[in-house]
């Protein structure tokens, strides 16, 4: 079968993927309605895995299967689930499986599960909650969205700077409501704002009379409630951060925000980062049609405007090209070549700057290597390019009018490439979200004109 | 000055980067030659905030800079820099101030650091080394490159299953060789092979007589030695790890990966893709202008090679082009959209195979909406275009020409943005390296293609 070749050996070596021996009794099970087989099959995979599976059958399979899984069903599934079809399956679980299967969330969970639902499902969720829960993701809805408020579990231990290790061991232990997860013991002073903190491995491992503020982290960094994630995700993988203590306007500690989570804004920041340079909006495989014409669509009317732009300027040159219509044949080449060398600098430039890595301290080093690359390549595409012509076209002119525009145009494209994302970042515009069309319209439009107008110029 | 306008702003806002006011009377320190101040100064930068500081400043300052920084060079600012200039700084270094550097670094940053060196500086540092910790970094060393053995710490702590709290909490307090960071105890059958993981903040909140196998998480994942380290990365995003044991062929412990490598693995392949994604090789902003052109010239050469077989098609509608020369402006608009709306679908499909979720269950329901979104794309494309050729060239032949061109192209592009990288992926080519060009190479060549020859039936 056709489809076997394309698909069979794409799963090979995957040590992750779900492969065809896991899913075929799965759909099998469902198929048959038989909901023990189904529960046994499901039981022993991880609910990320589970969710993979239902973005990847189509819709039907997705609600029967949801329908068929029943009570078993397990609400940290809703929150690996894409955002496109967790509503879908909220709406299919009957009300009592979605209130017992969110009741076992953490709080930082349930807020990340419902602050994209429309209200009707949200009030759903938060009357499913006991009473204490429903506070505490209320309150950090109260940030704003994607800030270190909405990112932080309030769930936390901290002990006061002057305790001792023997303290806070007998104090741990005689406490059975401690957070689930934790790594560290944040000290704090009388008015409670952090100081320090201890691992828990450091407090396993010192006398109990030593003093926790002996045997205290370096380094310690707290982050502001309002903080971007952006910037949290930065500030983990930058400093190599575990954990670190969420603080508000008057440095009182609020929360905690762990590795784990920063780790999934900085796959986020990063996943979105590639799609904004690709020119498609959020959208995800699981996106139907419509969603996915809606995301795309607008990126491809603006490449649509600066491709008449580029027109336009083919446009002044009619003449000369009636006269020399090889002029046709070689013009997408410099165009061509300039907004992949544009692509390439660009793409540079807005990672350093997503990476804090290009500053004023380097700037100015950065366009001139730009320039002195832009030039390298353009010369040795020039060489190139005015040989095809020589040999293709016979005419030492064309020759040289094709090598003098790829040097300028590539030229263009480096400088460019580093300008357009810095200026964005001035204007306040994501570089990764505009840079590209900015950038192949300047490498179109000069590679048009600097083509033609040397043609009309030498040829004419 | 110029220069103000564009960097002043730029680092406005940023919670994290080094700004003027930190950097400028570093750079002050340092033209007066002043040590003491430059130790002072320093001291409260974090070491990854220093390795981007000489990654920003020009080639001799930085070594004056390691070089007047003297004994006080923290062995973590070469964990953090990037390998291109590690090698002069370490080439910079005095050989005593490099040796107590590398000194207080852990085995598995010491290997990160080592594995890209060349021998007569991978030496240097092997012999600062105590034996012991040359021996465990020796070891590392020996399985392969971008391997989970690579990446783990030998470091671990590991308790018999049969122990309870009481017991393992002895034994830890006992030792005084417990490693600087560790979150979970792992427990271990009597041939060494894990059988699961208890976290430190459970046995801080049980009694001591609960037994470790009543308190060990659900979940619990060991990573093969030889994994690669894209996978390792992949299994601790997806199922959330902290940290994750690590084994040989035969299931025993050898060692343990902890979710801040994780991280920084996840990181690097992500950029590594966007980078690939836009046709630049290994690279960053620190690399030299030989080095950056040696990392751009072959995309652009491979580039080249596409848009001359794209020219080849016009060439043989060259006779067309001489009777209609607005072909020749309006081409270029064609080749474009097909070109963004394959970047658009292959950007997706690429990153939907990198996170596991293009696989066989669902493969041939996203050939079909990218069939369908093409479709409409193209459809709506074709319509606007259509007008503007009326308007424009006030002939209905043309408008309906490029319309057609239009729909076939924006179809194509779906399509073969989604099948090259499969078939790449299939054929063990990475699809983020080389999806690209072959897109391009189609919406190309069929764009020109389409437009040209309907233009030759309809139009002479």
């Amino acid at each position: 079968m056709a489809e076997d070749l394309i698909t069979e050996e794409l799963l090979e070596d995957d040590d992750y993927a779900l492969d065809r021996d896991t899913v075929e009794p799965i759909l099998a099970a469902l198929r048959e309605g038989d909901s023990e087989a189904l529960a046994k099959l499901l039981d022993p995979i991880h609910p990320a895995d589970i969710a993979d599976l239902l973005e990847q059958v189509d819709e039907d399979t997705r609600i029967r299967l949801v329908q068929l899984y029943g009570m078993e069903f397990d609400g940290e599934i809703l929150s690996e689930l894409n955002e496109g079809i967790r509503e879908s399956i909220i709406a299919a679980l009957h009300p009592e499986v979605l209130a017992d299967a969110v009741r076992d969330l953490e709080s930082d969970d349930v807020v990340d599960l419902i602050e994209d639902l429309d209200d009707p499902q949200r009030d759903i969720i938060l009357d499913a909650l006991a009473a204490t829960d429903r506070a505490a993701v209320e309150q950090s809805l109260a940030y704003p969205e994607e800030s270190a408020g909405r990112l932080m579990q309030r769930e936390l231990v901290a002990a006061p700077e002057h305790w001792d290790v023997g303290h806070v061991i007998d104090h741990m232990r005689a406490h059975d409501d401690l957070p689930d997860q934790f790594y560290h013991v944040i000290l704090v002073d009388p008015r409670m704002r952090p100081t320090g903190y201890v691992t828990l491995g450091k407090i396993m491992a010192s006398p109990r009379t030593a003093k926790l503020t002996e045997i205290m982290e370096d380094s310690f960094r707290t982050i502001p409630v309002h903080q971007d994630e952006a910037e949290v995700a930065y500030a983990f993988n930058q400093y190599h951060l575990i954990s670190a203590p969420v603080v508000d306007e008057d440095d009182r500690l609020v929360g905690v925000i762990t590795i784990d989570d920063a780790m999934i804004i900085l796959d986020e920041e990063l996943e979105e980062d590639i799609l904004r340079l690709a020119g498609v909006g959020e959208t995800s495989l699981t996106d139907r049609v419509r969603d996915t014409v809606r995301a795309r669509l607008p990126w491809l009317g603006v490449n649509l405007v600066t491709a008449i732009i580029a027109s336009l300027v083919i446009a002044i040159f009619e003449d000369v090209i009636a006269s020399f219509v090889a002029l046709a044949v070689l013009m997408p080449i410099v165009a061509s070549m300039g907004g992949n060398a544009g692509t390439q600098s660009l793409t540079v430039a807005v990672r350093a700057i997503a990476t804090k890595d290009l500053t004023s301290s380097n700037l100015w080093r950065v366009i001139r290597r730009e320039a002195a690359v832009g030039l390298i390549n353009g010369a040795v595409f020039a060489l190139v390019m005015g040989l095809v012509g020589v040999v293709w076209f016979g005419t030492w002119m064309l020759a040289g009018v094709i090598a003098a525009a790829m040097v300028i145009n590539l030229l263009v494209a480096g400088l460019s490439g580093v300008l357009v994302p810095v200026l964005l970042e001035r204007l306040k515009v994501d570089p990764a979200l505009a840079s590209g069309t900015f950038v192949t319209t300047v490498t179109d439009v000069v590679g048009f004109f600097a083509f033609l107008g040397l043609a009309g110029i030498v040829l004419l």
